[in-house]
């Protein structure tokens, strides 16, 4: 990884950690224990891998920066709130997270239920109340989150997932579970990223595309690290999926042609990025970054 | 009440039902159990409360008629979503809601969860869609409904209701609690009315106050009905309150003096109006309906 690409990636996580601290509601203020258990849940950690995304799809189209903190706020309150309930004893029952206390061993149960419910709300003010881009864009980028978010796309993804556990799936039913589950937001994240530099019909398709195959890889990798990393380097679980009898790509395929196909969806990325007719340098490196990730 | 008042009540949860049903994913598309389950909390039943408000002062301000039925859909979604997750064992556990099995019970845990998540999400996406009013009046309408949905409304409320078991309150403590708690997304279904009808900044304050007081009336009468109802007419588990030793106004002050300020409140609700320069019949006369309801 080159230097400047680094310092990029620093800068960008720098910048999204301070725009959700300013987002989130103080602790000080009442309800304490609910608004620290907010910010215990949203800061201090994660890859930001959809801010990343975000503003790397965003600044290759010369987007306002701060339309790309507040999507990129959005974006990570959304998937901190996912965190939170899918560590929940009804859902995966989790108790470690990025190297710490799960938010419902950490405080309580209902907090972390409502924990994940006021990130949800806080994630579409935070569209709302953007300086911007236009105001059409906004309720695009909204409705589009929505979606991502939403039965039909990141929760949709959890319920299938729930009820492929010790079931059988083709190759082509996980790829649809995993659509949804991770992939929706992936995509959302570089799509509301061009939204912000308001992207026209054409780069919208071209980086759905492209997210698509992303988000798939991003999901193999996930897999595959689960499989074969520990427990101390994830700062999660390592080997639930296995333990649960869940369904993985490496579960289904092995570990051999589980590589295979993220080496695939890794060039049919790049391949996507190529479509484009502005400077995907920083997307090409985020590719090979979530491709060659080991946490 | 007035036939045609009683008549425009039926016209108004009619259309919302019918809303809702286009809005909600169909049970018969993947995943369906998903599907099943939010079509089963949010259908058929309810009292349709702030439909009902925003529609009235829609109305008033002639406002678009799919703007409303929209900003109907999206309080209703949030009212159905918080219910969800309200009745989980990690919060009320309750079994019973609008005279049926709660959510997680007729589903399960996991279920009811996602179920929520699911609907939260729909609500934005609902106001994002809409057809009317302005594209600047609909992020207002999304950041003011994300307010009152999230940590300084109506979470904010729940999590201080939490709280607050067992312990001893002042009635100002309570108030601030309720303010949140019901209070936020009553406001916000008058004031989504208002701004679907393009109302200016003197409307907005005038209708806020109306709202406000409105909103504590409701709850109070919540209080007294849980008090002395039965879990028959109630279709929810009645004295639940009491029973859990959750602070209400009724335990501390009493039927008779809680009685006392719901009759202040409904004076204060109905004097707010007065300060409107357009009709306001029907929130007068839904007024009355909180007041009086016996359900």
């Amino acid at each position: 990884m080159s230097d400047s690409f680094a310092h990029w990636m620093a800068a960008i996580r720098l910048r999204t950690e301070s725009a959700l601290d300013r987002r989130l509601p103080a602790s000080a203020t009442a309800p304490a224990r609910l608004h620290e258990a907010m910010r215990y849940s949203t800061l201090g950690g994660g890859k930001r891998m959809r801010p990343l995304l975000c503003h790397a799809a965003g600044a290759a189209l010369a987007a306002d920066a701060r339309a790309l903190d507040a999507a990129a706020c959005a974006l990570e309150l959304i998937h901190a709130y996912s965190l939170v309930h899918d560590d929940l004893p009804c859902m995966d029952d989790d108790m470690l997270r990025r190297g710490r206390p799960t938010c419902h061993v950490e405080f309580d149960q209902a907090t972390a239920l409502l924990v994940g419910d006021a990130l949800q709300a806080l994630a579409f003010q935070a569209l709302a109340e953007a300086a911007a881009p236009s105001c059409q864009r906004r309720l695009a980028m909204i409705a589009l989150l929505a979606q991502a978010a939403g039965a039909r796309g990141m929760v949709g993804g959890q319920a299938i997932d729930l009820a492929a556990v010790g079931a059988t799936l083709t190759l082509e039913e996980l790829e649809f579970m995993h659509i949804r589950k991770t992939g929706a937001l992936i995509r959302a994240a570089v799509l509301l990223g061009a939204h912000c530099g308001e992207a026209d019909d054409a780069a919208l398709v071209a980086l759905g595309h492209y997210a698509s195959r992303a988000g798939l890889l991003f999901q193999i990798v996930d897999d595959i690290l689960d499989a074969e990393g520990s427990t101390i380097t994830l700062g999660k679980t390592a080997g639930k999926d296995a333990a649960r009898n869940k369904p993985t790509y490496v579960s289904m395929l092995g570990l051999s042609r589980a590589r295979e196909l993220a080496a695939t969806l890794r060039a049919q990325a790049q391949e996507a990025l190529c479509a484009c007719a502005f400077d995907t340098t920083r997307l090409a490196r985020l590719t090979d970054y979530i491709a060659d990730r080991t946490f």
